[in-house]
């Protein structure tokens, strides 16, 4: 049977002021009255119902997440103790759906990203599934097409084409790539941007982890032992930090044999920045993203955003990201992708960590 | 006696948002813990009791004015019932004066100008009054000594010295010149600009209104009659919003004959934009005038203003004005002096005039 696995465990400051360490991202809107945990949630619903799907998130997150989707049962939240990076949320995963359907296949999805239109998703879904069909052991990705030479994205290089299927297997992974090498990959059009879901039956990866990661699999199996039992919360506290921190594409897929790669029909993004923004949502005439109440002169090009009926008003700026919280404002050149990091390390040298 | 007559009838929007209709800039604080309005009476203090100090306001900012300087007795202030510019003002102020002291001499000022130090202040006001000591029928404006070509104060020509003064006769009034002329005037030595403070005696002024402006006479005679009566406020009401709108500038000083200026040796800043805030108050290394918390990263010349412990944080940006208020927050080009205007009127022409 399909399971849905949705990693919410992101504590990111990318959308600072808004996004907070108690409120990361996959709690806001962007562009929708639900967040995006929930329109996670939600593009699952025509063909996975609630009790198949799984949210795996941090002890401190555990809370908001029970408040926003409430219809997903608690037994099915599983409570990452630290966050240990994807290899062990995936393996934890995996390691419970089986012990309610040994034939579990997961379909595995950050929290956090924009997937649109719905009906293509699916149809994206059931390609993977299809593949696993004939395959058990394949682990499968989803490919998104570039459409322009992206360096904040890995990279899936397709191999041969996968018969009865529009999948191929996977050649390579590339690292993040330099602008030139983007330019290159995009030009060959043998590369999609790796958007960090998966499609996999639960023994296939736990199969693989055990064979590439044993570590990972030892603590795993001790937590086994005690599901459903009173010594579940306590193993999982011992076992889980000490897992090694590492994603499942260094663990296991750049390592694996059988990985194929299925291309995305559907819209997505991965809401990386504030910059994210000026492509989700719709532009006024002057190019201005806006959420909230706004009111510009000579003002062009800006992403703008404010809380409750607060009024953010401008003249003569352009190019600017505008977010107002009750507590703290941000105000910063919408081409500078890098220094929010380096605006939230100055705030915390500053003395100023309650805002973050 | 001297009396102080504070002209705090200000009703501007110029320091949108934080100043509002229902609270204009006379009862904001700009690098100081007492608003311009307190610092206003406390300039006097030390030479006019609370007594002999008087303020004209409006209806709506009678409360207020209460509430800032309750050191001075009610029957003091002056409410008008609109705003009908200077030369209604200091003549209903002149008849109020002259009725508990036959020799009132007025010194006039505005309620919302930066003047520094007392010391000077002082000392000028006291040549002015030594003026009117020897010729009861002086006019006696302050003239500040200009420092750069501004276009946007009246100036003052000087013609004459006075004898036993540091005073001059005013040999011509010059509306805003455009900036070669006002080059010309900085260059000729010749210029003062008009900062809008007075002194003369009640009678003097109330008889030059009769010469020059006698509609504005007529009606002052009619509440010269019910002072201290219950048929005050009803005759105010009534005779006050039938004066002409004008200026005293324009009623009387352009039209007089014993016009004096006696150069200020203080510091005065007329806090006419937000531009003020970066002559008023000393920057960071960065060039940022802060009031407020702030955390800024590559972020240089900015004038940034926040409410409560509200935290306004930048990066990347230049020359912005970024005002908080709980209600609505400004950010706009430092550079750009006029299009706050503009925006004033944006707001209204888009229903959101209650932010105003």
């Amino acid at each position: 049977m399909l399971h849905v696995v949705i990693m919410a465990g992101g504590s990111g400051t990318r959308f600072w002021p808004q996004s907070r360490r108690a409120l990361p991202k996959q709690f806001l809107c962007f562009g929708s009255e639900r967040t995006l945990l929930q329109e996670t949630v939600d593009r699952c619903r025509d063909f996975v119902p609630a009790e198949r799907t799984w949210i795996v998130t941090g002890a401190v997150h555990a809370d908001e997440t029970a408040r926003q989707v409430p219809e997903i049962p608690s037994t099915n939240v599983l409570i990452e103790p630290c966050g240990r990076n994807t290899a062990p949320c995936i393996g934890l995963a995996a390691m419970r759906l089986l012990a309610t359907d040994p034939d579990a296949v997961m379909l595995v999805m950050p929290a956090d990203h924009v997937i649109r239109p719905v009906s293509e998703f699916q149809r994206t879904v059931e390609q993977a599934t299809a593949i696993i069909a004939q395959d058990p052991a394949a682990l499968v990705l989803f490919g998104v097409v570039p459409t322009y030479p992206a360096t904040g994205f890995g990279y899936i290089q397709r191999g041969e084409a996968l018969t009865n299927s529009s999948g191929f297997r996977v050649a390579a992974f590339r690292e993040k790539p330099d602008v030139a090498t983007a330019t290159q990959y995009l030009a060959s059009q043998e590369f999609f941007w790796n958007c960090g879901l998966f499609v996999w039956r639960a023994d296939t990866i736990l199969e693989q982890l055990k064979r590439h990661t044993p570590e990972i699999t030892t603590r795993l199996k001790r937590l086994q032992a005690v599901i459903g039992t009173e010594q579940w919360p306590a193993t999982l506290a011992t076992e889980f930090p000490q897992m090694p921190s590492v994603s499942i594409d260094y663990a296991v897929l750049e390592k694996a044999n059988s990985v194929a790669v299925v291309p995305a029909t559907f819209d997505w993004d991965d809401v990386g920045s504030w910059q994210a923004l000026a492509r989700l949502l719709p532009a006024d005439a002057d190019g201005n993203t806006i959420s909230g109440r706004f009111c510009g002169v000579n003002s062009i090009g800006c992403i703008v955003r404010s809380s409750d009926k607060h009024l953010i008003a401008t003249y003569g700026v352009s190019d600017l990201i505008i977010v107002q919280t009750p507590d703290a404002t941000l105000v910063a050149d919408k081409r500078d992708e890098n220094s929010l990091r380096q605006l939230i390390a100055e705030l915390e040298r500053s003395g100023l960590s309650d805002f973050l």
